[in-house]
């Protein structure tokens, strides 16, 4: 036989998916002998009935009047009974919180014929027909269809008649006089009376609950977070309880601990004569929870109880919804409340010393993305004006500096010790000594993902973008606001990268604890102490080794000093830049071999001096080399600007006209499918040789300095083995050559990224010539999607994320599905060919918590981050291990 | 016990692996009684040993020994006999042909003592001593390693004290100084003399040649042709036989039938009183073979009896060398011989009315590629000058035209009915019309998949493209070849798409009598009919379906005179072309809803109208029609032009500023990756509804004037189910409106393009919301490469295909180890989950002959391809049919 209604007695907390999060938590609190008004909860699985047939389950008539009995007799009142009805709450509640999408109605059990008997028995004859016009309000929209703002309109016809401003104002005789609208108003637009039958009202209220599970916001909601659609609602019937039956009735929200700091001791709010809605619509203030303590000593003290019995059953942090109705105190709602990132680590450490959890559990509750959000500097004060913009939160944390507008500047100003904020329409990797320098960076363009946003991420910088109502005149040296104000070069502003904002001025800033604690590994108070100590548990039980991505000695040594176990990516195309880039422009406008030799010959010294210094911070640790990665174009001007300055000006310069041709030469339509990676490798002769030469002599360089340096060389974009084969055939000819005459014993694996769908397809192969992979899940998302980071970001993506066609950005969060299928073929199918392979991820994905979980049951070796994610990415292949360990 | 020698008397032509081709002929012409030179053949598995090893297998001394002696005792001659001595040629021989790759050396058995007795014993002391000197010069060089230079200086300056330019006025005396100076080079350059023991010289020039299968001609040959590097090749070791003896002796090469016709005959050349070395230096010229039938007509009966037992045996073309010493007969080698397409279709209808082979064989015999080379119209007259230029021979045929610069210019010629040749420096999609007007197109950019390759191939006109020696100067109207020609707009210019040169005038032109006989259905000669009836037995046994890609009722219609089952890929963007671009222009720089809805209800009519048109075109048949796929700046005009427009006029116009204005906001980095297909469906409003209501009313037009209209809609560039779920809701709408406006019953399958990775990889759950998959393989190859056709091909292709890292083009012949790879995932999976699933291919390969026999294994239904290369597609479906049955 079906069970489709469960009493509150007959449920529990493990029975959320039949029952719902509300559903089964009232039923908890009920087995627990909590004062839950009693109630009955109907399945989740009459409700998918219900939606596949167009009919509740025939059974269901007889199981809710059966618990409806059970139901009056506990609380001694009927439902429509005349002097003293028993009045119902339907409520909505699935598996997952999908909070305010479904419906809700109170008051079942209001008719013309029970009104009377419920303002005798409350004695409160307004509060009576105030709860009849709520009912005919809500019933009439929900149940029946009509438009709700009919009824908004009478009641504001009503007080303009009356010429009161407040709901609160209408007498006794004005809300009769509205249900009698309300009721004419129903059989007007629905051609049926409101009806008068009590479990006629139940029935109905149900239906409308399971039919609100496809309502359009619903289904919204459930498509951007991935919610099922075959799981259905329960609906919870409840007797009412009031609050708003005297200053012996009251309505609040409790917490077992604060939920913003973690500290011990009952938090909370309490509206005295009120019920819940009014809490929420904010008519009136809530005082501290204190307060009871003042107003009902005992309320104050049974509610005190009742906490600690729900924080040590549920062994977390409780959130409770009460009401006191004359005296009596009632629990409506609990959950494991949500709490700050903060308060997070500090419950699940006090919990473990309280020995309510333990260790494993302790680090259950914590994550990476809590912690990241614990190290970045912010503002003490939020700032009293309005801000100048507001852009896309792409980088959090808070910085204070003085407006520049281009990267010199900002490398002069911070070289004089002054702090900048870099301002342009959108970054490229022109800009990144300039980013490097500034505290922050703000552009007008860009989303999430742009440029300015993913490498100020990678480097912990503070950025916002994309704020679009900025006019940033970069000639002028200065930007306007939408409200015309005018910022120049200089002026201080402050950014807000976590929430998005910019200010004029300076806001007062506070570094982090946490992260001054995490680089010394020295605790500073309760917080530092419960991070390291969660971090700590993490380093001892993960799998995942963690490197960073790092491209300078300073990257490198503050990587280490935050736990890096070596660098997983070290990036050559960054120490192209500055200076060197004549010497790139050089190599790639060489029209003969000895030219493009030479070019190569006088980038040879700086690289090595790159590498030694790198090799030196990371001594002991590997560290991954990349040989050059992107299209040679970007280490040239922009066509358009450059043709527009040589069409224009009145006499080119040579140089310029030869740049020109250059660009126009190697123009690509996309290119960030053409000549780049390996095949940069392939069609440059010498560059791999002067790079692996590089790298080779900074080795040497080490050992003779007494060292442990454990370079690694790795080529990016491989697609075919044929191509790894070459370049490795070149590399190690070069590596001999070098240990040949230096006659130091050099040994450095060679490698590949796995970053193209064909790379993963063909792994089998690929491993027989590499002796690791490294996921670059970056490129790989965009192959496999077939979609550029760039410019997806600044045209549909938006769109996508909203209707939930993606759950996540893939760029942030790995896609499982797709890409993550590539990566589990290659894992698979290269350690079939070659069991000593080592694996590891070098894209964005190897610092996202998500991400991580998957990396750690892919069975990679190691993931590698920015050096400001090794934290947070401990802490989470910690979490992985434990999760996924039986 | 190891067996690396066999006698050719022990071989035959199963047993290539082992001996090599030639080995295994030589064999198999023994086994069959032909007149062979005695020998043996030393395997490719002693080689394989050697190879690894570093020496020859122990027992091969024992078995060469035992092979010569027995080799001995038939030639009734000896190894080093100074009377009448032995000589030996020495050839390699690897399982596939590796035409001169490897070395090959003649008259062992040569020295001191030797020459002399030759001299007596063949009455020619001259050709005693040539043949000394020739065995020095090669063994010196192939065995001991000299400079091959060395020896041709030598030759040069005794030729030059002689005061003679041919090597036949050197006398013997001056062949015996020769002879001495080799000697004394050979010991100078290796400190080593000349072996004079013959079993030694045999020895070391079977390790030679074992040796010269890893040198770099040869393995950079096998890379190239992906010809694996572990197989080793086979040493055929050969008693010597001389045509150069007199005018009883002579040297030829013959075929059974002829190999540029099929026509039935011996043919051949005959060079009398001459070796093979010189027929292939060309210093005499050969005679026809049937001179030999005058010269020595008992040789000639001989000869045409092996012939015709050569062919009765392979049941094929065979080409043959033979060389008559002194009246005596003797076949050196023999194979299956190579033929034009034409004698290729026409050989496999005689031998099949012949019966020496059945149908299926006769389809197993030719191919695709030769039946789309007969189609091509071609010049019936090589031109007498040098070639204007010279590019790359993008899209075959022949066409003779007046020069025009610019798309209307073709168009207006066209009209007045003037054939013409579009010259540009490369084409856009807006050169639509004038390539469509145009009867070739010469580019001077651009590779072989260049917009211009790609789409000339696809219409089936003839293209050059990048040829780069021409200076095109489209606002002079005139290009300039660097010879200093000139060509204005109006000259006549001859185009060969064939070979990829480009003429001065008219050259004579022949249109294909293939291509009318399979419009027609008419035959008109004996190659048309030998075509016809491979078509109808590959028709008969085909299980792949072949469509048409087309655009237009013209191309349907020819398409289906082809053969097409229907149209695979109807793209919309050409319909959004010339007049049209301004509406479409106007829904882009739309700025708001209602500018933009009366865009896009301009353009309506006439998208319904061309829909119309297709469909009656087609009727009865099924046509795919892709909803709009291409970035939307591809209708804007191009970013950098139009900025130096703006930048340089001196009072831009509005419109130019607001278009740039435009263009500068959808600018995308990779428009490959960017908004584009699906995601356009789902980012422009309005835009899914007006073209699947334009497809919905020409269907219902249709079936109001009696058709059967058979309409599928495609929603291009799909990566996850929702996508297609979202755009098949709106499309489902619509044809559900369009049905009860019309009161007509419409039914449009509505499916998927898989063309990228992640489609591919979640085939399963695409599958639950798509009619039908079409594999949009060039997109796909592009993702799954990471690479894009136009960039990779302009860049560095060209040193891949050469570096041998891929085996063709991955945009000619699908690359099946990585695209393929997704492609039969996407089937499996696509089944699993639905059964009824329709899968086809829409990408350029659909027409490849590879590929189709890789689609039929992967399991698909259909593929479509180009109206032009139909025929080809069918008759390679049979031919996969019949190759993949058991």
């Amino acid at each position: 036989m079906n069970h489709y209604v469960y009493e509150f007695a007959e449920g529990g907390r493990e029975m959320a998916g039949l029952l719902g999060g509300k559903g089964a938590n009232l039923a908890e609190m009920t087995r627990l002998g909590l004062p839950v008004p009693p109630g009955f909860t109907v399945t989740t699985k009459a409700c998918r009935t219900f939606l596949a047939t167009g009919a509740e389950p025939p059974e269901l008539g007889s199981e809710v009047a059966r618990a409806l009995t059970s139901l009056e007799k506990t609380c001694g009142r009927a439902l429509g009974r005349t002097d003293d009805p028993l009045l119902l709450s339907v409520r909505s509640g699935g598996r997952y919180s999908m909070p305010g999408m479904m419906e809700t109605i109170l008051d079942i059990g209001l008719c013309d014929a029970t009104v009377t008997g419920l303002a005798k028995a409350s004695g409160q004859e307004r509060f009576a027909w105030d709860s009849y016009r709520r009912l005919l309000q809500m019933f009439g929209h929900t149940v029946m269809g009509v438009d709700s703002g009919l009824f908004e309109q009478a009641i504001t016809d009503l007080k303009a008649a009356r010429g009161v401003g407040d709901d609160l104002a209408l007498d006794t005789g004005d809300l009769a006089l509205l249900t009698g609208q309300f009721k004419t108003l129903i059989h007007r637009e629905t051609g049926e009376e409101f009806p008068q039958d009590p479990v006629d009202q139940l029935h109905r209220a149900i239906r409308a609950v399971f039919a609100s599970w496809n309502g359009e916001r619903a289904r919204i909601y459930r498509r951007r977070e991935h919610i099922p659609d075959d799981l259905g609602t329960a609906v919870t019937v409840q007797a009412m309880v009031f609050g708003n039956l005297g200053r012996d009735s009251g309505t609040g929200v409790a917490f077992t601990r604060d939920p913003a700091t973690g500290e011990r001791g009952v938090y909370g709010d309490y509206l005295p004569d009120a019920q819940g809605e009014d809490v929420v619509s904010g008519v009136r203030t809530a005082v501290p929870l204190a307060e009871l303590k003042r107003l009902a000593p005992d309320m104050y003290l049974q509610l005190g109880d009742h906490l600690r019995a729900l924080e040590r059953h549920y062994r977390d942090l409780c959130d409770v919804e009460f009401t006191i109705e004359r005296g009596k105190l009632w629990i409506l709602q609990t959950r494991v409340g949500k709490r700050t990132a903060e308060a997070a680590f500090r419950i699940a450490y006090d919990l473990l010393k309280e020995r309510l959890i333990d260790r494993r559990e302790a680090l259950a509750r914590v994550s990476g993305g809590d912690l990241t959000r614990l190290m970045f500097p912010r503002f003490s004060a939020s700032a009293t004006d309005a801000p100048l913009a507001k852009g896309i939160a792409a980088s959090p944390g808070a910085a204070v500096g003085a407006v520049v507008f281009d990267s010199a500047a900002a490398v002069r100003r911070a070289a004089a010790g002054e702090p900048t904020i870099l301002v342009r329409h959108e970054t490229t990797p022109d800009d990144l000594p300039g980013m490097l320098a500034a505290q922050a960076v703000l552009t007008s363009r860009g989303g999430k993902t742009s440029h300015a946003a993913v490498v100020a991420r990678g480097m912990g910088k503070v950025c916002v973008c994309g704020a679009e109502s900025l006019t940033v005149d970069p000639v002028g040296r200065s930007f306007t606001t939408d409200s015309g104000v005018v910022v120049r070069e200089g002026d201080t502003i402050s950014v807000d990268g976590t929430s998005g904002t910019v200010h004029l001025g300076a806001l007062p800033l506070t570094r982090s604890d946490v992260t001054r604690a995490l680089e010394s590994g020295q605790s500073s108070g309760p917080l530092a102490t419960a991070v390291l100590h969660a971090l700590a548990h993490a380093d001892a039980v993960r799998r995942l080794e963690v490197r960073a991505n790092a491209d300078t000695p300073e990257d490198a040594a503050r990587a280490r000093r935050l736990g890096a176990q070596g660098i997983g990516l070290c990036r050559t195309e960054h120490m192209f830049l500055g200076e060197r880039k004549s010497l790139v422009q050089a190599m790639i406008l060489a029209d003969h071999a000895s030219a493009r030799d030479s070019a190569l010959a006088a980038l040879l010294p700086p690289q090595r001096a790159d590498f030694t210094a790198i090799l030196e911070a990371m001594d002991g640790l590997p560290v991954t080399v990349r040989l050059l990665d992107p299209p040679l174009h970007e280490f040239l001007p922009d066509h358009t600007r450059l043709a527009v300055h040589v069409a224009t000006a009145a006499n080119p310069e040579p140089r310029d006209v030869q740049l020109l041709a250059a660009v126009e030469r190697m123009h690509e339509r996309d290119p960030m499918l053409g000549l780049r990676g390996v095949r940069l490798a392939l069609a440059i002769p010498g560059l791999v040789a002067m790079q692996v030469r590089a790298i080779a002599e900074a080795v040497a360089q080490r050992l003779r300095d007494g060292g442990s340096p454990r370079a690694e060389i790795m080529i990016p974009l491989v697609g075919t083995v044929e191509e790894l084969r070459l370049v490795r055939a070149e590399a190690e000819a070069v590596l001999a050559q070098v240990a040949t005459e230096t006659g130091q014993s050099i040994h450095c694996p060679i490698g590949t990224m796995i970053e193209l769908p064909r790379a993963a397809l063909t792994a089998g192969r690929i491993a027989g010539a590499a002796d690791f992979f490294s996921f670059g899940t970056n490129d790989l998302t965009q192959t496999t999607w077939g979609l550029s980071r760039d410019d997806a970001e600044a045209s549909f993506f938006p769109g996508y994320l909203d209707k939930g066609i993606f759950p996540a950005s893939p760029f942030e969060t790995l896609d499982e599905e797709g890409v993550g299928r590539l990566v589990t073929i290659a894992v698979e199918e290269g350690r079939a060919a070659d069991p000593h392979l080592v694996t590891g991820v070098c894209g964005e994905h190897g610092g996202d918590p998500k991400s991580i979980h998957f990396f750690h049951r892919a069975g990679l070796d190691y993931v590698s981050c920015s050096p400001f994610r090794v934290p947070a990415a401990r802490l989470e292949a910690g979490r992985a291990a434990l999760a996924a360990a039986p």
